[in-house]
């Protein structure tokens, strides 16, 4: 009998995909009816080249408890998408070394794209009647997966953005008698999730962030800048939060409007975010002190700012899988339907991954102010219980102590 | 008699400068020599102009307790240089301030601008026989002071650095079966202190980051994708850290030789980072997958990484000011005399504040390999104390809870 478990981590990181991997493993290793817990480095392209590796050892010798609070992906991720053509000799190689290692249970723990892998697997399973159970565990911080009230490691990188953007006002504000702008570009390509995360650094009405744009809503330059004159009559030093994304509505990105205007000394085009592009904008039309600043991958990786809750439900969705697998469910992804907002109660649940895969969820239009310069009352009552609780990182000689393969 | 204090921050913020105000204000309110405790709004330039307010009430309603954890500069800040010339109407006119607010204490918490101020107004006072006890309270991320073994707010700035590269490290190597460069730049324009602290994230002798590169010594581009080529040999994601103000040795920026490669479409010099520029020459050279990350103003405004060895020394060299000029001193700055490594211990003293302003101490030569690509012993021997202790900032709906004049 083939009650091997195996797990994977594949696209980029976040703060708590490691804590999806700990319940996985951690469940499987308790649970009595799975046997060996094995884990694919780098993914499933990784598992093509004979990349496993044994798990229990780390509860053995304790890194696995490590592992729980590490950032990024203890396993190795990869961008790796399976052929649409089912039959393609992939397909087959991979479920022979399925069965060599007697496998009963793969786990995938990813995004958009990794829940193609998923849904790709279960459908040729079934198609040679393989009882192999395939389930998805979700995580992106750009919480765009439809079908669940939120994805793990939407919260913590949320939570990284509110305090960041709380501190870049303070940082901002310390010339409070100068007038000034500061642009903030938070990560976001297609989904304003993380960017609206920031309203949350606002402790009163009219406090900074006073501007936040998602890339929801068509921006315009123009109406951009008059906003910021507006709102320095009575902030005068304003800390605006743009999507990476922000785009004018007709599929050009507001980075691209800059991005044809100089190349550097090795012909190459300099490539300008929107922040920076905005940075430039700003100073031309108003003339004030202004600068951006890129929040980068820290969004993603940051363990300064944990989410308790975040953690917890990434921990809980991984152990979560594993009962549903053994419960017979395949082709699907762990879900999370809240119950209640105040109090906040969420249970899991499951939904056909091919109603996830490939799909993208955006912050509603509802949930954006009419003129598309701010956030609503409903988001904030939707994302302000998923950054509740701190989590004690393990330190060793004051930084943070993480789990690696080694 | 006049024995109010007046007390002020200036220059940059850091981490830490609220909680040498707190050291200040606090020990302004329970030693009984001292009348009242006044803060300058926006440093000396917000008290020319009569922005002054009463701390004592802060004590009252509890908000000089969250004073301690708060980033920034809480009364304020400017960069506002006193008139070399003595004879300025700019001197008397400050004294008749000081006397009509009854002020027997005046405490400047700056780097070394600030030490300025302080060596200015206190040979003024000495001139006209002011009995004013002037004393300046040290800070800057940077830790180029001298006659000091360091300074409150690099601690927890390196801190942060010293954790963002370990997180960065790993977010680089999630796709480990693939070669990369990343490149972070660390905030100093002349002394290296800050990028030095990101050799604290290697954990093992060929971790990460494996090259480190400061002002102190002249870069080379070519030696440097070399050194890049070298080390991609045994570690397949490079993480290299520089300072911002990395030259070639004979007053170029590295970040000047692109900065006049384009303008935008507004005829404004691209500003291009020293990280940018070196991003675009190792995809240039050695056409491998690179990017850079610059870590910004978080380096100087993050509460998350708090070092209490930092934050309890600021507090502390606060305190100490003020005994100090109750026992008659002036004109000088607080210093940190280390007495041992390990364990670590630290003993306040004072310097004539004419030997600081106006000087800068950049790492010695001696603490950096010999080919300029890397720390030795001697940094992390310094340094590596100087982190340990975490402080838990207060926080209120899962972010951090922060002090505000109001």
């Amino acid at each position: 009998m083939n009650n091997n478990l195996l797990v994977g981590q594949s696209g980029g990181p976040t703060a708590v995909i490691n804590g999806s991997l700990y319940g996985v493993v951690s469940e499987g290793l308790d649970n009595p009816a799975i046997g060996q817990v094995i884990g694919m480095v780098n993914g499933i392209e990784g598992f093509l080249n004979g990349r496993m590796m044994a798990m229990e050892p780390l509860r053995e010798n304790g890194e696995l408890e490590y592992i729980r609070t590490t950032p990024g992906s203890f396993l190795g991720s990869c961008r790796y998408k399976l052929p649409e053509d089912l039959s393609d000799p992939v397909y087959p190689k991979l479920f022979e070394m399925f069965s060599e290692n007697k496998i009963g249970y793969f786990f995938y723990i990813g995004g958009n794209d990794s829940m193609d892998t998923v849904s790709k697997l279960s459908r040729y399973a079934a198609s040679i009647g393989s009882d192999i159970k395939i389930i998805g565990v979700p995580k992106t911080i750009d919480n765009d997966l439809v079908e669940t009230d939120h994805t793990p490691g939407f919260a913590s990188a949320a939570k990284y953005v509110a305090s960041t953007v709380r501190e870049i006002a303070v940082d901002a504000s310390v010339y409070d008698n100068k007038q000034s702008v500061t642009i903030v570009e938070i990560m976001g390509r297609h989904a304003g999730w993380l960017t609206a995360a920031s309203v949350l650094a606002r402790k009163f009405e009219g406090d900074n962030p006073v501007l936040i744009y998602l890339p929801e809503v068509a921006f315009d330059t123009d109406a951009f800048i008059n906003k910021v004159k507006e709102k320095l009559q009575s902030c005068n030093n304003l800390v605006v939060c743009i999507s990476e994304g922000i785009n004018d509505g007709k599929g050009t990105f507001i980075c691209e409007l800059a991005s044809d205007v100089g190349v550097d000394n090795f012909g190459h085009k300099m490539l300008t975010g929107s922040g920076k592009y905005l940075e430039n904008l700003v100073k031309e039309k108003l003339g004030i002190k202004v600068r951006s600043v890129e929040l980068n991958v820290s969004q993603r990786c940051s363990s300064s700012c944990l989410s308790a809750t975040d953690l917890d439900e990434a921990v809980g969705s991984g152990r979560y899988a594993v009962k549903a697998a053994l419960e017979g469910e395949t082709g699907k992804m762990i879900t999370f339907i809240r119950k209640s907002s105040a109090p906040y109660k969420v249970e899991f649940g499951t939904a056909d991954v091919a109603l996830i895969c490939n799909m993208e969820k955006p912050v509603p239009l509802t949930w954006i102010t009419e003129d598309g310069s701010d956030i609503g009352e409903e988001f904030i009552a939707y994302a302000a219980p998923l950054l509740m609780g701190k989590v004690d990182v393990p330190l060793e000689n004051g930084l943070p102590r993480f789990a690696y393969r080694k």
